[in-house]
């Protein structure tokens, strides 16, 4: 009943009494008061530390994530709040678990089709045909193209084009974000609707730019909005909301449920 | 059966078409590209830009908690990252979930210790007078002293000079420090112990400092390892070991169960 | 670098290719088509079979804390759901997230309180004086009694009666339901108000009586309402309400931030 | 910037001082007492009360559900309740969020791979034609058939033919369960290994011959696993294993990380 054991190993950090090494750097002397939190984020997901330009450009990814106002996610926060008011951690969990295929995932699924379609052999030699086959491809299966549309911010995301433009500055507006826009003008062509290119394809698309892994693009997503979590959470503290939506929908149904009553009795 | 609403605000963010308004300010020319995602996260949670001094000391602050190693919430996330690989926002939140009262509140604790005893008038004027009385007190009831004592980091752990240091540069050393670490003296004397004041008490005396509230310090934690346990799920990726935390574990527990059975049929 | 490993053993469940062994049983020959899921609960919390008094007592426990209507936990879970809905686990997580100490928590309260107080030597010579002395000191400390009190079932809770009816026609009515009782006529009586023995006392006393740690208590009332949840997720299914729940809330919370601004601005 | 409120209504619950109504029965009269643990599972899910048949078979599939050893989902709510002690719910949750596609989902893919198939105008005709066809389409996609092969039940998951002919003895074994069956021997056979119809397989089948919706599949099993879980908290309570699980990867890691550093110093 012997089992042959894999070593297990990680680089994430470890420790001894009087140092503590974080990707392979001295926590103390080396990180601790030397890096921001932005690029302590890119030393733990990328493995080595930004430069300049690639600071300035992930930092603006992480800020654009933080807070999306009375989302899901912020309330199903509040909600939980109420009833676990001592464990903070399951209030943040709570909301973050709302970031999903259909919120937290979108900048995912544009980056991936993004990676895709450009780590084709000879992909980049025709970007604008490529463009034209996305689009047409999501056209005919009738899917959404991600990245594409969104319910208040039209015709354009006011955030794409500052995000944009603060890849470009920093010499990171390259293919994948060329793709982007120029699928995005095929799909608006196609669909003959107005489909702004939204803020998760704009994500999407500069992650790409900055190589960052389409499958850590919904985690980067998903730890930004952790602290727009904690920010609700301080206002809900100052400025409870989660007992008055409570009690608005409890009565609503309960009103809903005594007439449904009366009406199957005949009443 | 009406029911008399009252009002839900928030001043955290809402939406127009063409504009985002987060806190006040218009997202797209105000925050968006001018702020870093450290003070972005204080604009979140304190509800104005920081200084820039309290923008260091903050950012000191975050970058702390980000990675701790192979912590029981950074497998916790691995595990789940096996099971649920395509919902990254479950294998984050797996891993917070373990943010609690024993790892993720320490600093919280030490933070309410601090804010409990400053709090009250005249506190103030004799700062070691009532560092021994908190010690004493701790002492009568057996209970640990927040803030104190490591497993791992001794006698001293090296984060906390080094947060205190950052956080005298920039004006941030003050009652709240000076009290945590009288606290600590007194508390190595009263218990014979070497009794490290850890990082959780160094945080909590600092967030103390910089004015955030006792109740918002375990959300900063949560928020901050957020960030490492999408370091943990990248790594996960290139180097996979839940299986091997699993089949190691599965199979210790059948070994030593077909054991107990043997020995309870007396063979 | 050598550690010495401690035994790592458990008796829940392992398995051999041909069999499945569950807390020393053979599943699919004495478990499997055998246990209803109330006592297969019961043989994995505490670890035998229950008698046909248990089973039936503790089958009305589980039952009464399946379904508590429009919660917080089950909105939580629908707008969990509206951004995972491929990842069910994430809805279910989310709800019972906010089962803590204000919701989930207080028949786990109530049982603390009963089973600290009749460890006691000699504690049940004397129930009525010892309900006295509890209410007495809850009532000083300016505590609220756990068990008592509701919003809405007033001036009882019509679950409670039946729930100590059903207990007591299997033999479990002893001493914690009689401590119960009698705790929540003194602490009426102290209060001048009508403070009804709610559901969360009563599963606190019946648990008790059935033997039940009362650490595990919540941990009943999370994996009951798991079921309610699924039940919630289905309804979802088939008459979603979440996204109305958000438009609704995302929208008050716009137009108030509106007027805010031009208030603000004098206008 | 008036809004169109549509109305919310839920048929899962609501209450009046007096009285509870869930699913449009009143719940202190008509259910409490009356229906078991499992049968209220039944009323949640599917909206009305079961038949003895479909109780019999429906608790089988729960049981099955309930407890698998030490599964990573089970180790997981270990780690979390190590630094969550108090917070029970957080505990069971962080294990629930494991069962996503890889373990709890796979009941829901069988599901669905069936009731897709069969919903086919015609699909009832040539039963085994469809097997062949389903399972040529995997082979061709190099796609796992969902429900089928183990990595430890073979050559058959003894829990297989239990839960079969629990449906059998019930008049739940119609098509699904034929189709199951059919679709695992031609896989078996194309793939020229053995595939055990494993439990996943068995749930998927008999979950659709009970009517119930693929889509509710996972919640089920993510509901029956949180009565295990509870029962690994009482374990954990009783012997604890996490702190050791914890102890002993962090000096894997710590080790290997020593040996790295002077490895790269060259040492």
């Amino acid at each position: 009943m012997e089992r042959a054991n894999k070593p297990i190993t990680s680089d994430m950090g470890w420790s001894l009494p009087d140092r503590i090494t974080i990707k392979g750097m001295d926590f103390c002397t080396q990180i601790l008061g030397k890096l921001s939190f932005g690029d302590m984020a890119w030393l733990e997901i990328m493995g080595k530390l930004p430069t300049p330009q690639q600071s300035t450009v992930f930092n603006a990814l992480l800020v654009t994530l933080v807070e999306h106002g009375m989302t899901p996610m912020a309330i199903a926060t509040r909600l939980t709040n109420l009833g676990s008011p001592d464990a903070v951690q399951a209030s943040i969990a709570a909301g973050l678990l709302g970031m999903g295929s259909v919120f937290g995932g979108t900048a995912e699924t544009a980056a991936k089709m993004l990676q895709d379609a450009l780590a084709k052999p000879g992909a980049r030699d025709d970007i604008p045909g490529l463009a034209k086959r996305i689009a047409a491809d999501y056209v005919e299966r009738k899917r959404p193209v991600p990245g594409l549309g969104h319910p208040t911010h039209k015709p354009i995301d006011p955030r794409s084009p500052v995000l944009f433009r603060i890849a470009a500055e920093n010499g990171y507006s390259g293919d994948y974000i060329r793709l982007m826009e120029l699928v995005a003008a095929e799909a608006a062509k196609a669909s003959g609707r107005v489909l702004p290119l939204n803020v998760s394809g704009a994500i999407g698309a500069i992650a790409s730019e900055l190589g960052i892994d389409w499958r850590l693009c919904r985690g980067i997503v998903v730890a930004s909005r952790a602290v727009g979590l904690v920010g609700h959470i301080a206002e809900e503290i100052r400025n409870p909301i989660a007992g008055e939506i409570w009690a608005r929908l409890d009565h609503e149904v309960m009103v809903a449920g005594l007439e449904a009553e009366k009406k199957a009795k005949g009443v």
